[in-house]
């Protein structure tokens, strides 16, 4: 308890260490004491006031990463995952003005390396050096809660890239969402960034769906279609701005796309789904030359009609993260209080109860959407 | 033989019928005469003077075209296939003043209706009246060879957007391969446009493999990768101007691939193989951020790894035909001798022998890629 | 009264001949019984309900249009003009069935020719036989009110393209606003589509101006700053969604969006004042990479600090018209409600009254902004 | 002389302090003993081999650089000019290893700061913290030779974002030109970056022309228009490609590429004269839709027909350096010999013949166009 940063007028003492959850081996999740990190030249020191689960989370906290990612990282060495988290700037890097001390901030999870092809062209969620933040050669890439320690603890460090304000009227529940609107706002700017007027499909109405309805409605999509297999959860689309719900358990997604299109079909599809004919069925859904974004996938190769994406023009763009400072933009349309995220919010812990956080999330109990952990009261 | 086409200096007469294959059932041509037609407001009559054959061309006659394009379009009542063709414009519709009679034109096949969305947007070939060129609802979409009458006949009515002028010391032969290099082309266009000093793989040196490789070269990429599984095709490749030939009978060309590229993978595919892993492998020769062009594809569904897609934010494009004028810009590098098309041109037959053309192609006997019908000697 | 046109469940009696203004000499404007025109194949004809009048409006009529847009078209003889308008399709070209006789529409003003290399690439304002409508070689441009005949009359001929539904809860009033909507619309695509969280500058509380704050606001923009030299009319910019005004005649217009925006300069400038050094102010109100769209401009040559553009990499986009479809996107954000176009329509008059519209308009009297001409009560 | 680098299988001995000019008062440039630079994480030691002079570096050295890229940077505190320089890689900074010591590498200007919305989009060249490389908030931006120091010594250090490889069979002269041409290649870029089969005027024959004639002439332009004063200089670019040359003293530069467009117009113009009525003969050279790329500029504010812009669809792009990897691209173009750049290589002197050098340039002597420093023989 002997750091003390400075900044405006506010000033935080800063504890030499910090509770955080660790990764042992698959599954195993312990609450330790752990140093509080250090920023350094571009990044800045986050106290964390709240973190909501997010689906890969699980997958991580359970499997670990995809190998690509994986490279040298090794899987369970302390690490602490949880990406989606906001909070209060307690400390800066020496060249980092572009925020204060005190300043309330919620975060995007990539800080690419600024040097490599895709970073140099702006694509920084593609960046070819992913994964290179430590030993001989650190590129400086960060993907906190993937490569580089997350958000289950007390403070961790974020690049300047990736942090945005948050306004003082939206909760620290809400901010945590932001993140999770930046990715549907990433996959509609993928797809052409300007759908007012035009016809867009979100298929799955799992948090990142639910925010691409009230984000694709707020930039004056119409209709906004929502398929889904829960009335429960297409109920809450509605609310976001959704103009039409499909539920798949009782019509054909495709057929029912077509019907509410007039047999034109739809100009863009963002899959959020996973199901494995989604692709298929994302395809049948557009009309000539329309667009599917793809920000959720099956865990399998899964068959694809391929023949008919090249007969009808059609474009697949696979996404992860929140590129094109979507993260920007969907906090804007949240502060403008364009749609009201907190209605994906069910559930909120404390950061001891992590693990029962985790089980609500994963086990969808109380039909839980987003479950956010708050460190204080 | 009573109409005259008068143009700055040149005449042609222009006889009332002319000689035309036509398709009666599947596999079924037979060599009629058939009235000459007449070219509406916007369009041009072209005496045919060499058209090459398209695998394209092999599955209309033997299946006739997909549901989707066909329609309301009869298969088979009198309709004459052929769309790789080239020749002499003799008469103009009255609103025709960017070509003069007695101009040499090769083609293209798209012409948009021009009112629909895609068009408008510049996607002609997404044309979302497609097919829709005849019966009360006519919306001028013509696609010659594919929904309207083609090209293995004495002649053939054009949209003016579907021409390109032909230079003087191209031969009729190489002219007809104009719309062949269009198409790859159009891959690289949409695949970003300017791939100078990047990598590019192109999958399968068929003929628009090979004229993708042709182009890629002209436009500066660097370096360019054939992949195949014929030695004598990829050496043609090298003759256009690959940098690396990949015999995939022998190494694998995912290895090879990122080998030629020191692990780094390429920028771009142009997949023109059809195979059915050849999206996967696409995939896994790319580096992330990376795109694909899809310009082949397998007849039936195949499995795909979306996952891969996705995690590696790829993106698919799937082309038909030859849009944003891109037969232009072929046939302007043509011109310019920064390939030599030519050498995809194997064999020639006179109109009297197409069903021998045909069967060349089909068969690939001597090793045939392109063979081109010759109207006259 | 002899004609009838039948059109789903609708019918309506058409005159043979109609009321219309003509143009004579400048300024001379007759109201006269002209032949009700005929719509072509990919027409429809309008029963015209009420028309605005437009800035250009006025200057055609007292001066002709620009010589590169006169072409051959003869200035005074027997022009009706008049541009946004709105009204009931009565009758259709044999083509047509994306609108049914009884479709209450708004249109915009260019419908290109289909078969240049600008209307190709998805550029219709910018067609390249502008004008060309006429004579021995028409390429059937029509630009209503500039280059054809416009809507200050009973009926118009519209092609296809420049027709868009307008919603049943929408007045004819207001539906006479959405062309005015759509250009700014267009100004915003054009200046990159997506400005959800940016900075958007808007020069000028003329019409256009107005509704660029607006579709600005609609689209997410933040924050928006409207300048201009009247408070009344920048009053209606703040109703319209305007974060900040700046009256310039209080303060210097720059150093205000400097100070508005912390220092950092706006991503977008939207110039619709046509002031004399609105483009240098524009440069100055922009950050390094910023982005003008030129909606209006100065009469005459004016002084440009060129060096200044290129110093800090400002792309500068002069528009024509109302592109990529923006008048559909204006109007699908406008029967959202996204913002009330309704606050700029201030006056309205009946067919005969036409000159005292004009009179208005030009002088604004009352302080009028849009003055609407209603056929019927 | 005790510092070793050792990289691959090369090592190099260091020398503590090395041979530099640096600038006083305005135009006295002086030869002085400085220390050796040091490369931080992301830079490299590069030993300078060879370095041409740009217009830019007169007028530097004369007047010192615009109040708006000056911001803090002392004018003249021991700075050494020069940024169009190639050498040897001798150390490298920990992170990298997409370099090793004794690579050739050619340099771009610009290293952005990696963090700014402007970076974080790929426009590096116009990244926002421009010239924020010292001090107390350094952001790491450099732009060696105009706010970091350059070339006229004997080492600098570079950002691993502006090193090119050079090929074995390019000359250390013809390496230096590589980042003019690439600024070509950007603006070539930048005004759509496909330019196969369409037409390109280039105003002006300097380097940055006259590389302009050679790279599109290399991406397929057809015909590339070169505009200028002088014979001499035109006749260089008909060596690098232009197919139409224009003596502006001897006709009239808009009519001259009216009629060599056979009166439609060029796609694009490349302005690099600088001309006080450049910009308004540019306007005027264009189809309506046309694009300007503006890589030169009057140095005064100049009567500009804004109207003519906005009435005619142009769009201007100002531009700054070398961005979106054109170095790259234009090194690649290079080492396929698609345009011979040592024809703009006039003349070679040594390090300590530095002022001679900045003399033949700044007055054209022998009609001087490249001015190359060669540091060794």
């Amino acid at each position: 308890m002997d750091m003390v940063a400075t900044g405006s007028s506010k000033q935080f003492i800063i504890p030499k260490t910090m509770k955080a959850w660790v990764l042992g081996d698959p599954d195993q999740l312990t609450l330790v004491e752990k140093p509080v990190p250090q920023p350094g030249a571009t990044e800045a020191l986050v106290r964390i006031d709240a973190i909501a689960v997010c689906a890969t989370d699980l997958e991580i906290i359970h499997g670990g990463l995809p190998a690509i990612i994986q490279g040298g990282t090794p899987f369970n060495k302390n690490f602490t995952p949880g990406h989606e988290y906001m909070g209060t700037v307690v400390k800066l890097g020496p060249s980092v003005d572009e925020f204060a001390v005190g300043d309330r901030v919620t975060v995007e999870v990539h800080a690419g390396c600024g040097r490599c092809e895709r970073c140099r062209e702006g694509m920084y969620t593609a960046c070819l050096n992913y994964g290179k933040n430590y030993g001989d050669v650190n590129k400086g890439h960060r993907a906190n809660g993937f490569t580089t320690d997350g958000g289950f603890c007390e403070y961790a460090v974020n690049n300047v890239n990736t942090m945005v304000h948050v306004p003082p009227d939206m909760s620290d529940e809400e901010a945590c969402l932001v993140v999770t609107a930046g990715t549907a706002m990433y996959g509609l700017d993928v797809l052409g960034g300007i759908v007012a007027g035009q016809t867009v499909v979100v298929m799955g109405p799992g948090p990142i769906g639910l925010m691409g309805v009230g984000v694709a409605k707020a930039l004056g999509a119409q209709p906004v279609i929502l398929t889904g297999t829960r009335d429960s959860r297409l109920e809450i689309g509605r609310k976001l701005g959704a103009d039409h719900l499909v539920n798949v358990t009782k019509e054909d997604a495709v057929e029912a796309v077509q019907r509410l299109t007039g047999g034109k079909g739809a100009h863009y599809v963002l899959e959020c789904s996973g199901a494995p004919n989604s692709l298929n069925e994302a395809a049948r859904m557009l009309n000539r030359g329309g667009r599917i974004c793809l920000a959720a996938f099956p865990g399998k190769p899964v068959p694809v009609d391929v023949a008919y994406l090249v007969r009808n023009n059609i474009y697949v763009f696979g996404i992860r993260g929140e590129g094109r400072s979507a993260t920007h933009r969907a906090a804007a349309l949240m502060a403008q209080k364009r749609f009201d995220a907190k209605l994906i919010h069910t559930h909120t812990f404390s950061l001891e109860e992590v693990p029962t956080a985790l089980k609500y999330a994963r086990e969808r109990i109380e039909d839980a959407i987003k479950v956010v952990v708050k460190m204080r009261k």
